[in-house]
């Protein structure tokens, strides 16, 4: 990010006479101040710059990004084009996707060439991946020639790597220098990232050797070299690694930043903590956005997208209903010759769908954490399966009594009941077979797990229900 | 964490002649190498401490705390035992609560106040923080005063907040010391912490007037003084702040590390984006394992502590599909005389159901993010209602005309998809005030909403289906 401690020219006199006061954006709550938002749209809608530059130049990244997010997609527009030169580009990098392409898409390709220069490379990676093709290769030739070449090597990793998430500036230097002409060279040289907390060690080829925290250097005396007190980067991430499995080595790990290298070991970037939360956080986002049926949809996505976007789960879902439907058509017969059933048979389904839920959401979260495996899979799947039996069982004591007073008739009692117990069992067999088949072949368990888990509930609910209650009242089937 | 950069001991020369490689412990799929465990289990087994150390000495924490989470209860004493004064107690960070408890449990006190005077203060509060009061005293008054007394204020602070997760030791330094001053400070004092990314700048009575990151001090000459490169700490964190909104805070400014200050402005600690990073984790974890209806669920939790668990949410859904049986009980005259309403009926409870949520899903995730509020809520809910209706109409045209050619009744086709257009509208309805209302009164979202948005749909699918059936067909109803 551009501006890792904003706070770094917080001591600089203010542009203004009546600068904003960012903790004055957010009220109590968290969200957006109802009078901040007020005098900004007021401003936009007065075309007064200068008033709407007061208000907005002092922001955080972020914070503008939020603003840009509260604001109609005209006064998004209006907004960057009377801030002109004062708006921070990287505020792009904080807002939605559909957000971002909206601004985006309505400037000129010379004026994104012009913002892609003020960014670091990270975030110009980042607006950058999005635009087509035609668009990219303008504007990437109207940058200068190492700026050039720099993104267009960041642009050639796969999406979503390392290589597209790593900043291209760092400080390396060689392993023979002393902590004195380190120290010297920091000092002297005008070129340096605008943050950096690691020093990186190379050779005269750029081949990545070690790296040295910040914190070392400062603690050592002048003439000690560098290779003395450099540590070995074990944990150097190969540029096209997938950036989730690069935020899982910075996690379990606890590293802030790591270097980035490309096939041959030479050093090509950095890949800092700030980023890699950011993928954790959209990592954690996605497994419970898909298990609740919908992909990766944005709140700024337009209807028709999100129309589409759930269509295709909904007929999965459909399609599945159907097959729960075709079970009880089954019975149709055992169901006239006896309503409560059509009355009751609802409950096993939806306790069985419930109980499954239950098992497979820690399924998911547990593969998605690594924390189940070959060794304890067995453990995993007799613990569901007794705890199904236990709540099965309870259930099955409730229900029975309920169905049986309800009725008036302790068959049906110990039918429902038998048939919750089997369902139960279902569900825990299901809710956790089901993810680990999915995982194992390599598909997402959090994208598909749901269907399936309900469809077993449902057909197995309906069909012990119905199938025990024609056996045992001896009611024919069609 | 005690041990932030774990490379920083490397390049030592290895303590046996047989040292473990620390990628070997793990396949390529990231799962635990199987011959590697075998060969501790075996040392485990064996009782053979020194074998058991060439395995184990080596690991970084985290590392050490995934093996111990893939042993057995008893392995895992074993495993401490042997260990003896090589055992990296900070690897209790690194497991579930269950295991941890498992293992201080069988701990006498005394040997815990050994291993939490060997770890950094935020580690030894994370491990006595779940310990019995009595248990705990007896562990301070172990240790030597200054810690006593560091621990003791730290777990002062209320469960979760930020000054539990904080590190009591930190680097701070008057204004008036020069960059030259404060670099030879550090190359003198021996009691410094083991990494830092920031010195910290405090008045004689150690109120925080600001803070230097590392990088800004080695770029500049010796005779600058603090005072003038140090910025404003504009988000320092109070102590008694909960870790979720201090988490937030890390996100939204892209912090590495954070002041921490009582109520009187003075510095007490500081907070580093690796514990954030876990704080994340776990509350993104949080919101997915409630929408699925567990709660603060482990996999290593007892058989009966799952049991019970989830008996409560089990509970609040077997009142709810009782509700649901009760609206279809309405109509059992209605369903007797035309059988193919019971085979129907669950079609459009479950495409409501899962319509539901999808919207629900979206609403509490943007809830958790801070991306919905009072300015946008309306914009949302009528994109929400929109986008019901359109898959509404859609899905009612595929199920009405597989319902009619199934049951060669265009009656039935029409009323099944009428009805399910009723439910979509209702579904997203449920799916987005539901959340907004439980958030609202101060209710968590992710807790409770599922149960809501599905009792809502269930009762709609089928009272409309069931009632608009009895009305077209004039069937009667009981």
């Amino acid at each position: 990010m551009a501006d890792r401690q904003p706070e770094d020219d917080v001591l600089d006199p203010p542009a203004a006479a009546e600068p904003a006061n960012p903790s004055a954006i957010y009220d109590a709550d968290g969200g957006f101040d109802a009078g901040y938002l007020h005098s900004v749209t007021e401003a936009i809608a007065a075309d007064d710059a200068e008033h709407l530059k007061r208000h907005v130049v002092d922001l955080h990244e972020s914070e503008l990004g939020d603003l840009l997010e509260h604001l109609s997609p005209d006064d998004r527009q209006s907004l960057v084009r009377l801030m002109g030169a004062d708006f921070d580009y990287a505020a792009l990098t904080e807002v939605d996707e559909a957000v971002r392409l909206q601004i985006v898409d309505a400037m000129p390709n010379a004026q994104i060439a012009e913002a892609v220069r003020a960014l670091d490379s990270d975030d110009a990676v980042y607006i950058l991946e999005d635009l087509e093709e035609e668009d990219r290769k303008e504007i990437l030739e109207q940058l200068p020639f190492r700026e050039r070449i720099r993104l267009r090597r960041a642009l050639e990793y796969p999406d979503e790597s390392a290589g597209r998430r790593m900043q291209t500036e760092f400080v390396a230097v060689p392993p023979y220098w002393t902590v004195g002409q380190t120290i010297d060279y920091l000092r002297d040289e005008d070129g340096l990232p605008d943050n950096f907390s690691q020093i990186f060690v190379v050779d005269p080829s750029f081949k990545l050797l070690g790296a040295v925290d910040l914190d070392r250097i400062l603690r050592m005396r002048r003439p000690a070299t560098i290779e003395e007190i450099m540590h070995e980067t074990r944990h150097a991430i190969p540029a096209d690694m997938d950036q989730e499995e690069a935020a899982q080595i910075f996690e379990q790990y606890d590293l802030l930043s790591a270097a980035v290298v490309d096939a041959t070991q030479r050093l090509v970037g950095v890949l800092t903590i700030d980023d890699v939360v950011d993928v954790i956080q959209q990592e954690a986002e996605e497994d419970l956005l898909r298990l609740g049926g919908v992909g990766d949809e944005e709140l700024s996505d337009t209807v028709l997208t999100t129309v589409r976007s759930r269509f295709l789960w909904l007929l999965i879902n459909l399609g599945t209903a159907i097959l729960a439907s075709v079970v009880i058509g089954f019975f149709d017969a055992t169901i006239q010759q006896m309503v409560a059933l059509a009355v009751l048979m609802p409950i096993v389904a939806s306790m069985g769908g419930n109980a499954g839920t239950q098992t497979m959401t820690v399924a998911v979260r547990a593969l998605a954490t690594r924390d189940i495996d070959i060794y304890n899979a067995g453990r995993v799947i007799r613990r569901e399966v007794l705890v199904g039996i236990l709540n099965g069982v309870a259930f099955a004591v409730i229900i029975g009594v309920v169905a049986g007073l309800w009725f008036e008739s302790w068959g049906i009692g110990q039918v429902i009941g038998l048939a919750l117990i089997i369902n139960m069992i279902a569900a825990a067999l299901a809710g956790i077979l089901i993810p680990l088949l999915l995982d194992r072949v390599g598909a997402d368990p959090a994208l598909a797990s749901g269907t399936f888990v309900t469809t077993v509930t449902d057909v197995v609910g309906f069909f012990a229900f119905l199938g025990l209650a024609a056996w045992w009242f001896g009611l024919g089937s069609s």
